[in-house]
């Protein structure tokens, strides 16, 4: 939360993205639901490539010693930073900002709240000053009280419409090209692809089916409570204020055990958030794989591990070379980024 | 929890069940997953069946008004009661005291808990002075504290070996024949059967994917807090106690809401702890189908609505006339039971 909120100063002031609301784009291409699409890993430097092929011939295979059943390939992947950018601000912030505002006609009592009123009218002061307990503040204010119906609505206008401010493109657009490469590979192979993500479950299962052929049951993030009601003998669920499952750092196993229920025995991160999950699967009776992505393109993406505010990459990476996690130097070994 | 102990002191006294552990047996039959088996609903009476197959057709021919995308075809089910028995306890239950007994040995301490002692040495008395309180005890006593790996092989080593009572036969093949037809007819038409019920998560994820051919990350049920740590080098999750996710009533739609993400189309059912998920679905933008399972048959079966101590159906029950919910009525509906 702190770490978010740094960012949230560094970039005060900044009108966070170009959305153009009410305005669909049919997502055109890195969607690994494009069934037409040959199933390869050509976006992948030789040698990664090779290790990921390696493995996956080996533990596929029905006369190896490491065979895996298909019933047992559970591959489980991070989303921020792991198959999009998490650089400069996680895109869920974003969203929190921008719906903020776009709610914010409805909501005249939040001109009140210096915070809130701060956001909406891109003074980001009153943010700084109230710490975490402000962020906590405006993603309550942006996303709770909603109904189901309308959060997925909200989502749905904003995530194909907004702009990254970089480069420009929709977010949903800016998968990592090697990564979805990776998904259709491992699902041609008999894999389960799962999200299991810090950021909200609600917010990826809109567009995680579309953007990487994962369905929204399949997809495990952090969750708040909810209320389940019949109003005007419709039923409607909610989402409250309150505690929030927090699917990080330990949180990331415990979570797989509560929503998958096996053990995976392929992992993607790319930060320390995403350590235990990794432990969690080397644990695994059979041969597993992980695979942590380093980021280290300044230019074609983003370059951070240790100095960075979101994302932080430090303990996993020892980790990795004890127990022989795959490193990806997305500068050397991805050929294309998105 | 006050039902189900009043079940257990109406069967107080009785032993359980003869579990023969350590000698695993083959699941021979009534399994959804026998991909040899031709998809039918022959063990449904023509009315049922027909009702069933004119829906399903409507839904998922592609002209239809009423066309629902496979990727929206999902299918909650009950479990006890919908499923398998429930009568004349909850399996669970069975299992809590099998599992206790089996795990005595190793905690003497047990013995200087009068309830705990009890249920070990076959006297009842304790428990139902304890009440609700006592019930606990012996489900925390008999779940908790174990790792994944020992919860797991405990439940495998039961469930393919203990037998119920009445029917003298392990309670995998207790399994209802017409609704394992349903669920391999609903999957071969596109649909994604999940299980949402009021049952422990972990108890019946061990076996689904053998009896009902549905894998554990789509078995919902009631779940308890976890602990991940690093033991002796190995990634360790153990089971705690305290609060319990209740998996029922409206805890139902908020758990499809957490795990699915989407609103069912089909749902089964037979208590009115499953009227929720049931509005639930029929709140689909499409036209959803819901099942009520009555149970008739005391001889083939049992028969209980409003007076029983498990399962109790009774504004369910009004609802689905109101809603046009098809009910089952298992004497008349079901050719076969098992």
């Amino acid at each position: 939360m702190k770490k978010i909120l740094l960012i949230l100063i560094l970039l005060s002031g900044i009108c966070f993205t170009s959305c153009e609301n009410g305005k669909k784009e049919v997502l055109k291409n890195n969607s690994a639901s494009s069934k037409s699409e040959t199933v390869n890993l050509n976006s992948w430097a030789d040698e990664p490539r090779q290790k990921i092929e390696a493995w996956v011939k080996s533990v596929t295979d029905s006369s190896s010693k490491n065979y895996i059943p298909v019933a047992d390939r559970i591959a489980v992947f991070d989303n921020d930073g792991t198959l999009w950018p998490e650089q400069p601000l996680p895109i869920q912030i974003v969203f929190a900002i921008d719906n903020l505002r776009l709610l914010a006609p409805k909501h005249p009592e939040w001109q009140q709240d210096s915070v809130l009123n701060g956001v909406i009218t891109n003074n980001f002061e009153p943010l700084k000053k109230s710490g975490a307990k402000g962020l906590t503040k405006l993603v309550d204010a942006s996303h709770n009280g909603m109904t189901e119906d309308e959060f997925n609505t909200a989502v749905q206008n904003w995530i194909y419409t907004a702009r990254d401010m970089k480069f420009k493109k929709p977010y949903t657009e800016l998968v990592y090209k090697p990564m979805i490469e990776l998904l259709s590979y491992l699902k041609a192979n008999g894999f389960t692809n799962f999200i299991v993500s810090g950021g909200g479950a609600d917010f990826m299962r809109v567009w995680t089916e579309k953007v990487y052929d994962i369905p929204p049951y399949r997809v495990i993030g952090s969750y708040g409570n909810l209320n389940y009601e019949i109003t005007d003998g419709k039923p409607v669920i909610t989402k409250l204020s309150g505690d929030i499952y927090a699917d990080n750092k330990e949180g990331k196993p415990v979570a797989i055990h509560r929503f998958i229920g096996k053990v995976p025995v392929f992992c993607g991160g790319n930060s320390d958030g995403d350590q235990a999950m990794m432990q969690y699967t080397s644990g695994s009776k059979y041969k597993s794989f992980c695979l942590l992505i380093h980021h280290t393109d300044s230019v074609r993406e983003y370059k951070y591990d240790l100095v960075t505010l979101s994302g932080h990459l430090e303990t996993a990476l020892v980790e990795a070379k004890e127990k022989n996690w795959m490193v990806v130097d997305m500068q050397k070994d991805f050929k294309t980024i998105f």
